[in-house]
C-alpha cells in the first residue's frame, strides 16, 4: 500500500509533493516513462537513492536455465528474463563539496509531475547541501513517442542564494549493481552483470557504449550527447566540459561556477539500439542515426512532437467522467501508461508490466490480448495490430512447441519475451491453452473494429487457422458426438487441469468458427495455408458440437466439468492474513475446492455474451461472486462488467474504486516491480465495457449504457472502422456521434436491442436505461467484500 | 536388457559363467548382498572395473536443496539422497608386478554364484597376469543376517603353476569417486564426496574410519579386522602384514610369496555403525562391539548362522513350482532379495531399490506397503512389523506435513528416506494421498495375518486413526450426502489430480472403517489418541457414503470420475520406440487421455475384491487391459492376479514370464540402478495371490486356487497367526495342511466359498477349480501385448 499522502487529484497529471523513501520503488513505477521500445523507470536523476534502477529495451533479455528437481518431457530448459540495460538517465551533481543526495542535507521542496497531455516527467527540487549551499534543480524527462529510439532530459540548476561550484556528471552506466529483490541465488547469479562490453567511445560532449548479453547474445548500444548552456557559456573558462568512456561507463563532466540568478542547463539526448542479428557496426550506426535525428529535432522539437502525438491520442481516445475526479484521473493515468507500454512496441510483445519494472521477469501473457488489446483496438489500433504481428512473428516457435507436445497448429507460450515457452510449472502454464483462443479473439476483435483486410490476409487468417488446428487436435468428439477439451487450465489459477473449462471451450468454439469463416472469405490465403474443405468442416463441426457443461441442479454453469460438486472453500475459517491464498495454501487444496482467484466463468460471460441467457448471467454471476477472492489484479474489471450487465450498478461502482486505484494505491503490494498493464487496461474496460456496455457481435459495436448513481456523465471516444465515435452518456440519455471529416459514410451500431445507422455529424440520442437486476445484490466471500466506493475519497 | 548368456536355470542359485563388462552394473545389482541394514552391491573385490560402486547403510543419506524455477507453498525445500558409504569390500591384489585387473591379462575362467540357501556370494576366477602368472582367486562374501552390523569376506589366492609374489591390500575407502550417472550438475555437486573425515585409526590387522555427512550431519563408522592364513603363516618372514590409515583410507597390506599348491587366505570382517544422535565415542564403541562379536563368531560361525537364518526362512516361506524351472528360480531369487532388503531393517524404511543401488535416490514409496509387505507379512511378519513401526516413527513429520498442508491427521511422504517429503513434483507426489491408505491397509493386513494385539495397541490404531483423520479432512460430503475425494492422484502415474479415483476412495473407505472398528476394539488406546464417539461416527459415515463412480453406459468403473469420457490414447499411432510414454510425451497429454501406466482400477479390484461383482471384475479387467501399457514394473503382477481371478489363466501365465524375469532380464532397462523390490515381491504376489488366489477378508485367509496348464504343482508355505500353513496345489486338488508343533489350535480358512477349520497336521484336500472366464481373453494395447510365455525359454 502506498502510504504516501495521496497524490493530488487532478484530471491530467499525477503529482507527488513529498518524497517518501520507503515507497521509492512504487513511485518509480508510477512515474515511469516508456514508448513501447524504451522504458525508463522514474528513478531520481542522480541515480541514488533508488528502489529499483530500471532502463529497459523491449525484447532485450538474458537466458537462464530453468532448474527442475524432477524434470519431465517437454519442460522448457531455458527461461528469459528482462535485464536492466545501460542506464542513460543518470546525471550526478556535486554542489561545492557535497554530492546532491536527498538522504543528506535538507530537502526544502519536492515536486514530481507526470503530465498525461505533454508526456513529460517534471521534477522540481529545492535542496540545501550539508555545506549550506541552496540550489534548485529542475529536470524534465521524456521518452519520445515520436522517435522511438530516443529519450532526453533537460536538467537545470540554479543556486538559491550564494554562488556555487557545480560539477555535473552525466553518464551512461552499464551493469549497475541491483538491489537483491529475490532470495533465489540462482536467479541473482544470472542477472548479475548481464552485459559484456563490446566497444566504448566518447566524443567532445558525448559517449557510446556497446555491450552484448552473455547467453542470449543480444547486442545493446546506448549513446548520449549534450547541449550545455551556462553562465558565460562559450566564454573562456566559465563552463568546462570533459568526456571519457570505459567498458561500462560513459561520462561527460560539466564544471561551472554559477551565481544566484544564473542557471546551468544541460540537455541530454540518449539513443538506444539493439539487435540479435545485426553486426556491431550496424548497431553502432543505427544508434548514431537516432542520435543525429534527436539532436537535429532539438529539445523543443522533441517536446512539441511528444505533445502532438498525445494530442492525437487523446483526441481519438479520451474518456471524461463527471462526478468522480479520482476515476477521471485514474482512467487517464491508465490509458497514458497503456499507450506508453504499447504505442511504439512495433512487433515486440507488450509485457505484463510494460517497460516499468522487472515483475513477471518481463514476460508477456494472455492478458495482453484479453485486456490490453481491448483498449488498444479501440484507441490505438495500429499498436494492437503490431502486438498481433508480434504473435505472428513467433508462430515458428509456437508451431515447434505444438510439435514437441504432439499437437497440431501452434501452441503459444504461457509466458515469454522472445517466443519460447518460459513457464516451468505446466499445470498453470502450458496447460492454460486458452492463450491461443485469446490471441484469436484479439484477432477477431481487431478485424471487427478496423475492417483491416490486409491484416486479415497477411496475418489474421494464419493466426486463426493455427490456433484452430490446435483446438481440433487438443479436443475430441466423444461417444455422443460432443466435442470435449479435457485436462486444461482456464484463466482462474486456483483451478487447473480440469475437463471442459467453460471459458476455454467457448473461446475455442469462437476460434474454430471464426477460422472456418475467415478461410472461406479468403480462399487464396486458405490455399496458401493448406486449409482445405475437410479441415474447415472439421473446425465447424467441432465448434458446433462444443460441450458446455451445465449444472441442472444448481442451474449454473460449472467453471469446468464437476466444479460445482467440489467442496466450497472454508471462507469463514480463512483469515485476512491468509490472502492471497496461494502464499498460504498448497495448490492441490486450491485446485480441488470451489474457490476462484480471478474471473473465469465470469470472463466467459464477458467475452462470449451471446452464449448465455440473461437469467444464466444473473445466476452465474451471483454464484461466482460468492467464490471469487480477487487474488489477481485481473479480476475486478470483469466482475464490474458483469455486475453492470446484470443490473448491479451500485456493486459495479464499488468495483470501480478497486479497479481504478489498483496501482495508484498499490492494492496488490507489488507495484514496486512495475505497473499491472492489464489491470490498467481494466479501468478502460470497466468504463467502456462496463458502463457503456460495449460488446462486439458479428462486426457490430453494441452498447447498453447504464450509469451508477454517482456518475453524472460519461463521455467516451472510440475509433471504429477508422471513424471517431463519440458517446455522451448521462443517466437520462445517450448520444452517439460520428466525427465528420473521415472517409466513413455510415456506421452500424446497436443501442441495447435497437440497430442504429450512424451518419457523420448526425448525432443520435436515445434514452439511457437502467434495467432492474433479476436477483438481489450478490455477496463476495467473507473478508473479501468489495469496499463501498466513497467518491473522491470522502 | 541383459544380453548376457542366460544365467543358468537352477532352483536355488543364480550363476554367472562369463563376465560381460557392458552389463557389469546390472550384475552388481543382481549379485548384491544385504540384510536390510547394510547393503553391498556385487562389485568385484578389487574395486575395478565397476558399474556403480555401492555400499549402503539403511537410513544414511545426504540432504540437497530441491530447486524450483517457480516455487509454491508447501513445496519441500530439501531432498534426501542415499549415499555410497565407506566401502569395506575392497581387496586389491598385486600378482608379481601386475595388479589383478580383469581388463588386462587373460581371464580363463569366471564364475559367480549367489546361493539363496546359504546366503553367500561365491566368486571363482582363474586369471593369467600380463606377466604370465596364473592364479586362482576365490572369494566368498556375506552380509550377515544374524549379526546385522557385520559383513565378511573370505578371500583365497592360489598360484596355478609358478610361485608368485602376492601383495594384498584390504581396504576401507570413503568418498570413492563415482561414475557420472546423471547429467544434472546440481545433483553431482552434492553427492561428490558426501563424507567428511572425523577420525581414523588402525591396529595390527585392522582399521577404523569415522566420517560425518556434510549437511545431514550423520556419523558413519566402518571398521575392518583380518585373519590371515598363508604359507608358513606365523613363521618368520613368510607373510608380512602392515596396517595404516588416513582420512578416507584404511589399509591392511599382506605380502606373501606363494607356491603352487599353497594358498593365501584372508578373512576380512567388516563392521558398520551410524547415528544421527549418538556421540563419536558411542558410535566408535558400537562398531568395535560389532567387530568383537564378528571375530568371536569367526568366519565359519557367521556362515553357519547365515545358513540357519535362511533355513528357517525357507522352511516357513518356500514356494515350489513344478513345470517351470525358470519361474522356480525367479521366485526364490525374488524372495531372497526381498528378505535381504527387509529382514534386519528394523524400524528403517524398505527403499524401492532395497539396498542394491541408488535408483529413486534411495527413497521408499507406497509400494513397500502395497507390494513388499504383502509377501513379508506372510513370510517374515517380524520384518513387516518393523517396516510399519518405521512408518509409526515418522508420524511426527507426517503430522507436521498435514498441518502445513492444512489437513488433519498424518500426510505420509510420497518419497523419503528419513520421513520428510522429498517429492518436488506434487501432482505425482503429494497429491497421491493413497499412500496413507496403503499404509493403513498394510497395518490391517498385518493385524489380520498375525493377530498381533500388542502391535495393534502400540502402533496399529494410531496409524489407522491418523490416516483416517487425513481422509476425513481431505474429502467432503456433497449435496447428496456422498463422500467425495476430489483432486487427488491414484496409483496410475499417467493420470493425476482427478476426482474420486476409485482405488483411492475404496482404500480410504477401508481405512476409515478399520480405524473406527479398531478404536472401538481398543477404547483405552482410543482415549489416549483423543478419538471420541463423534470422530468414530464421522469415519463410519464417510466410509458408508464413499462415492464410487460407475459408468452406466460402458458398464465399467472409471479409474476416476470422468475418466471414461476422455479420449482413448492413439495406440495405433504410437511406435514401440515411444515407450515408456513419459519419456516421449508431456504429462498433460498423458493425464487427459485414457492411457494407463500401471494397474490402478485393476489394483483396486485386487486390494478390495469385496467391492466388485464377478461381472464387474471381468468387464473392468477387459476394459483396462486395453488401456494399460505397463510402463511401470509394478503393473504386471496385478494384471496377472486379476487375469487369474477372471479365469484367464493362460493370460496370467503369459504375465508370469514378465513378472518373474523383470530384473533378471532387465526388462525396464534400469536394473543397473538397483533391483525393483516391489516388482520382486510381485513374483510372490503373482503365485500366491494369483494362482492360489489368496485374499484376506475380515481376518480370514481365503483361497481360490487355479493353475495354468503349464504348472503341474504349486506348493506354498505361509505363516498365518503364527502357524505354518502349507498349500499343495495341483490341477486336480488342493491340500491345506497346518504344521504341528505350533501353539495354534485351529485355523479358519476358505477354499472358494467353503469355510474350512484347519487343525494341526490334519490336511484337508479339496478339488482345484478352473472357472471359465465370463468374457473372451482381453487384449493389451497394440505394441504392448504381453509375450506368450514359452516355458523355460524354449
Amino acid at each position: 500500500m502506498i502510504r504516501h499522502p495521496a497524490y493530488r487529484i487532478e484530471p491530467w497529471r499525477l503529482t507527488e509533493d513529498e518524497l517518501d523513501l520507503d515507497i521509492l520503488a512504487q513511485s518509480e513505477s508510477l512515474f515511469a516513462l516508456a514508448n513501447g521500445h524504451i522504458g525508463w523507470r522514474g528513478n531520481l536523476d542522480e541515480g541514488e537513492p533508488h528502489g529499483l534502477p530500471g532502463s529497459y529495451l523491449n525484447g532485450v533479455y538474458e537466458s537462464r536455465p530453468l532448474p527442475y528437481a524432477e524434470a519431465g518431457y517437454g519442460y522448457p530448459e531455458d527461461g528469459q528474463t528482462v535485464i536492466n540495460v545501460t542506464n542513460g538517465k543518470i546525471i550526478r551533481l556535486m554542489v561545492d563539496d557535497h554530492p546532491f543526495d536527498l538522504r543528506y542535507g535538507e530537502l526544502q521542496r519536492h515536486t514530481r509531475v507526470l503530465d498525461f497531455q505533454t508526456g513529460l516527467l517534471h521534477r522540481d527540487v529545492e535542496w540545501v547541501s550539508p555545506g549550506g549551499r541552496g540550489i534548485r534543480v529542475r529536470s524534465t524527462r521524456l521518452v519520445s513517442l515520436a522517435q522511438r529510439s530516443v529519450a532526453a532530459i533537460c536538467y537545470e540548476i540554479e543556486p538559491l542564494d550564494t554562488p556555487v561550484r557545480l560539477v555535473v556528471q552525466s553518464e551512461l552506466v552499464a551493469d549497475e549493481a541491483m538491489p537483491q529483490m529475490s532470495a533465489d541465488p540462482r536467479e541473482a547469479a544470472v542477472l548479475d552483470r548481464p552485459l559484456q562490453s563490446e566497444e566504448h567511445s566518447h566524443s567532445e560532449r558525448g559517449a557510446m557504449l556497446i555491450h552484448r548479453t552473455n547467453v542470449s547474445g543480444l547486442q545493446v548500444a546506448a549513446a548520449m550527447e549534450h547541449v550545455i548552456d551556462g553562465p558565460n557559456a562559450g566564454g573562456p573558462g566559465s563552463v568546462k566540459v570533459e568526456a571519457e568512456s570505459s567498458d561500462d561507463l560513459g561520462r561527460v563532466t560539466v564544471t561551472a561556477t554559477v551565481a544566484p540568478g544564473e542557471r546551468l542547463r544541460i540537455i541530454k539526448y540518449v539513443a538506444y539500439g539493439w539487435s540479435s542479428v545485426r553486426s556491431l557496426p550496424a548497431v553502432r550506426d543505427q544508434v548514431a542515426a537516432a542520435m543525429t535525428s534527436a539532436t537535429q529535432s532539438g529539445w523543443q522539437g522533441l517536446v512539441d512532437a511528444q505533445r502532438a502525438y498525445l494530442d492525437a491520442f487523446w483526441d481519438r481516445a479520451d474518456i471524461e467522467i463527471d462526478g468522480d475526479a479520482e476515476v477521471q484521473q485514474a482512467i487517464r493515468f491508465a490509458m497514458f501508461h497503456t499507450l506508453q507500454a504499447a504505442s511504439r512496441a512495433e512487433e515486440r510483445a507488450i509485457p505484463a508490466k510494460g517497460l516499468t519494472g522487472t515483475g513477471y521477469d518481463g514476460h508477456a501473457f494472455w492478458d495482453t490480448e484479453s485486456y490490453v488489446l481491448q483498449m488498444l483496438t479501440y484507441t490505438d489500433p495500429g499498436a494492437a495490430a503490431h502486438a498481433l504481428k508480434w504473435r505472428h512473428s513467433i508462430l515458428p516457435q509456437a508451431r515447434q512447441r505444438a510439435q514437441q507436445l504432439g499437437l497440431d497448429g501452434a501452441v503459444f507460450p504461457w509466458r515469454t519475451i522472445a517466443g519460447a515457452e518460459c513457464s516451468s510449472y505446466w499445470p498453470a502454464g502450458t496447460a492454460a491453452f486458452h492463450v491461443g483462443a485469446d490471441i484469436a479473439d484479439a484477432v477477431i476483435r481487431y478485424l471487427y473494429v478496423t475492417g483491416d483486410e490486409t491484416f486479415a490476409q497477411d496475418y489474421g487468417l494464419e493466426l486463426l487457422a493455427e490456433t484452430a488446428r490446435l483446438w481440433r487436435s487438443l479436443g475430441h468428439h466423444d461417444a455422443d458426438g460432443q466435442f470435449r477439451i479435457d485436462g486444461v487450465t482456464g484463466p482462474d489459477e486456483y483451478s487447473a487441469i480440469a475437463d471442459n473449462n467453460v471459458y476455454t471451450n467457448l473461446m475455442a468454439q469462437h476460434n474454430l468458427q471464426s477460422a472456418a469463416e475467415a478461410a472461406q472469405r479468403y480462399p487464396d490465403v486458405a490455399r496458401r495455408l493448406a486449409i482445405n474443405d475437410e479441415e474447415r468442416a472439421a473446425w465447424r463441426d467441432a465448434a458446433a458440437a462444443m460441450f458446455i457443461p451445465y449444472d441442472e441442479v444448481l442451474k449454473v454453469h460449472p467453471q469446468a466439468e464437476s466444479f460445482t460438486t467440489h467442496k466450497i472453500w472454508d471462507f469463514e475459517g480463512t483469515t485476512s492474513e491468509q490472502y492471497p491464498l496461494l502464499l498460504h495454501f498448497p495448490y492441490f487444496e486450491l485446485y480441488r475446492q470451489q474457490v476462484v482467484k480471478q474471473a473465469d466463468l465470469v470472463l466467459a460471460m464477458q467475452m462470449r455474451p451471446d452464449a448465455f441467457t440473461d437469467e444464466e448471467k444473473a445466476r452465474n454471476f451471483a454464484y461466482y461472486e460468492a467464490l471469487t477472492v480477487r487474488d489477481s489484479s485481473l479480476s475486478a474489471s470483469s466482475q464490474l462488467v458483469l455486475a453492470a450487465e446484470t443490473g448491479h450498478l451500485d456493486l459495479a461502482y464499488d468495483y470501480l474504486g478497486e479497479v481504478a486505484r489498483m496501482d495508484l494505491d498499490d492494492l496488490e503490494h507489488n507495484t514496486r516491480d512495475g505497473l499491472h498493464l492489464a489491470s490498467l487496461a481494466g479501468v478502460w474496460i470497466a468504463l467502456v465495457a462496463g458502463f457503456s456496455g460495449l460488446r462486439q457481435r458479428s462486426g457490430v459495436a453494441c452498447f447498453s449504457p447504464a450509469l451508477p448513481d454517482d456518475i453524472a456523465r460519461l463521455a467516451v471516444r472510440l475509433t471504429v472502422r477508422g471513424a471517431k465515435l463519440h458517446l455522451e452518456i448521462t443517466p437520462k440519455t445517450t448520444t452517439y456521434r460520428l466525427d465528420d471529416g473521415l472517409d466513413v459514410k455510415a456506421l452500424q451500431i446497436r443501442h441495447y436491442d435497437e440497430a442504429i445507422l450512424l451518419a457523420p455529424n448526425e448525432p443520435v440520442t436515445r434514452p439511457t436505461r437502467r434495467p432492474a437486476p433479476l436477483l438481489k445484490r450478490p455477496k463476495q466471500p467473507r473478508g473479501r467484500e468489495v469496499k463501498h466506493r466513497r467518491k473522491n475519497g470522502d
